[in-house]
């Protein structure tokens, strides 16, 4: 099989040598019970401590305010409705924003059906949210306020730094949630310098494997789980620890190289990629000034995105349409832009890694040229 | 490493060499995400599927009633959270037993704490549920009811294939979750015959390894979700598949040998065991007749439970205290039996997989034996 130009690393990444060295370990040699009382179900149990320690260390925070769940999803879920069970006889008044994964979306889409309020932040053109229009949507009975730290699609960064200010400049104790799913592993989170109660991790999206995700809880911050049963982390997510994606976890953590110095490589790759994209006269980019290295959203005016997508994927390059979650659906995101629909239906979305290189780009670039001479589609 | 003597199987098992080969390749081979529209995403939901249909054709069932989940423990809460949720128009009341998991147990108190009635069918002296109990806790407003098809502490078998009639009988239109997380890979579960709306499943206790379950959702029944989001598992399972997880899992079933042969195969092990012990005259069977072969509870009495544990495990012989997740707290489902207090505080579990030979059997009576010089402690 030809080696794929995997363009798409904010779907999902190719897991490092180290996490599948740390998986493989943990399935063949330390398959105990992490719960077992004896020796050898320990072994499993120091695995997710060690793993545990690396993440707190990469948090800046303590090992007890890391807890392992399944997935990015997850963590979004147990933090937004256990936010709400704890604090709800504060209030019923939500703050986030338009521009969130589905699974934040979805909580608080829940949540509202059952009597919340939610003021959810259109972004501007570039994908931008406010500080001004934060501060403006907090009221008295607020009680959480969740927001990404990077936008998975067209890859702005919100201003979450500021949102704790926010809150205490107006005496509001509403929660904090920060989904830093997209910003892991490439922006520095400083928990307690972020001010967040909550952050939501997935070890897919650094190189680990599918399957363990991170939900960091602020001490003192008792959360009811979502998923209830043996007590397994401490009580906040029961169910057997998925110790090989665990360990995986926490290798991939552990490979991370310097932020940046990665942040420097990935913005060359990104600005070579931009000046590139700029000799297509049907080419606008929807991504926003400053915006994560990681991320390059285009749209190629004229060809609809999953023409583009199929044409591309027969020179092995993987791009996306959007959020993987899509599958296929014109982006929500882009749309609460206020992009027009030709911008919206044919967007592409480039996603980097460590791994890219300038040659996988100018072979992206030689086989977008090569799309050209596709019929154009009746967008 | 000396090998261990692992006889700990139903707290978790070692992931089989198919298992381990599956979720190596989907590590590093189709590490794209499974909804992304591109071949090499598809390659990564081929792998998904296949899993289903590996699964499906072992529950006799459709491959589009075949939801994954991260473990048994989340499959339970969705079917508990879920059955409620969809039938909370038809009525508020639970069918159980005091002897479920605590990740059936749990859910249940939730849902009694806020406002539901439950009955709790209280087993006989050996461990088994009786049909009448059942019969007459069944009301005109049961919505449900969640009973495991094979004890994990005990072995005993409940009477889980007569549920369905018994509400028809009464012309109940309670849905019927079946944790089988016990005895799938070990008895036969044919869904259809079994009349079941829910079953659970969990591929770590079949030599698949953690971070896979299944939720068995008969078509028609609309479960609401308990993870939301990006609409993964046709709504009911939201976040990326864990498809390392989900590879071994597939893998894992298609390497179980025949039900019937590996049944008689451990009746074998476990008689012989069950001969063996009786030449102890401090021991006695907490395991019912006719339990599961998997599974051999007893009492050594006048030492405590940890005391022998940690005693074995100075020979690498791992067994348990009760299950996994109660580390070392007294056993509820013995309690529940309504066995002394000497008895509970001296049980341990046996519990044997294909892997399990008579000379693990053998060193483990040897060792039990060179137990009997411990100092008795103070029970």
């Amino acid at each position: 099989m030809q080696d794929v130009i995997y363009l798409d690393n904010s779907a999902t990444t190719k897991p490092c040598d180290e996490a599948v060295k740390a998986a493989l370990n943990a399935m063949e040699n330390c398959y105990g019970n992490p719960s077992s009382l004896y020796e050898f179900g320990m072994q499993a149990e120091d695995i997710v401590t060690d793993a545990r320690k690396t993440i707190a260390k990469a948090l800046f925070c303590r090992e007890d305010e890391v807890y392992f769940t399944s997935c990015g999803s997850e963590s979004n879920n147990t933090a937004i409705f256990g936010a709400a069970e704890l604090l709800k006889r504060s209030g019923k008044h939500i703050v986030t924003t338009a521009i969130e994964h589905p699974s934040v979306l979805e909580p608080v889409l829940a949540l509202e059906n059952a009597g919340y309020e939610v003021t959810r932040i259109a972004p501007d053109k570039f994908g931008n949210i406010s500080l001004v229009d934060i501060e403006n949507a907090v009221r008295e009975d607020t009680v959480l306020v969740t927001m990404m730290y990077v936008n998975n699609e067209v890859g702005s960064i919100l201003p979450v730094e500021k949102i704790k200010s926010i809150l205490q400049k107006k005496g509001s104790r509403a929660l904090v949630h920060i989904d830093c799913v997209q910003a892991f592993g490439k922006l520095k989170i400083n928990a307690p310098a972020l001010g967040a109660d909550l952050i939501s991790l997935s070890a897919h999206k650094i190189h680990g494997i599918k399957g363990a995700g991170v939900l960091f809880v602020k001490k003192g911050v008792r959360l009811s789980p979502l998923i209830k049963g043996g007590g397994q982390e401490k009580g906040l997510r029961s169910g057997t620890e998925a110790v090989p994606a665990i360990a995986a976890f926490g290798a991939a953590v552990k490979a991370l190289p310097d932020l940046n110095n990665s942040a420097e490589y990935l913005l060359k790759i990104k600005n070579y990629c931009l000046e590139r994209l700029k000799a297509f006269e049907n080419v606008v980019i929807n991504s926003p000034e400053n915006s994560s290295p990681y991320i390059l959203n285009f749209s190629f005016l004229g060809y609809r995105s999953e023409t583009v997508l199929h044409h591309l994927e027969r020179y092995f390059i993987c791009v996306s349409s959007g959020s993987a979650c899509s599958k296929g659906k014109g982006s929500y995101v882009l749309r609460e832009m206020g992009l027009n629909q030709s911008v919206v239906d044919s967007a592409l979305r480039l996603s980097f890694s460590r791994q890219t290189t300038t040659a996988d780009i100018d072979k992206f670039i030689d086989a977008l040229q090569l799309a050209l001479k596709l019929r154009k589609s009746n967008i």
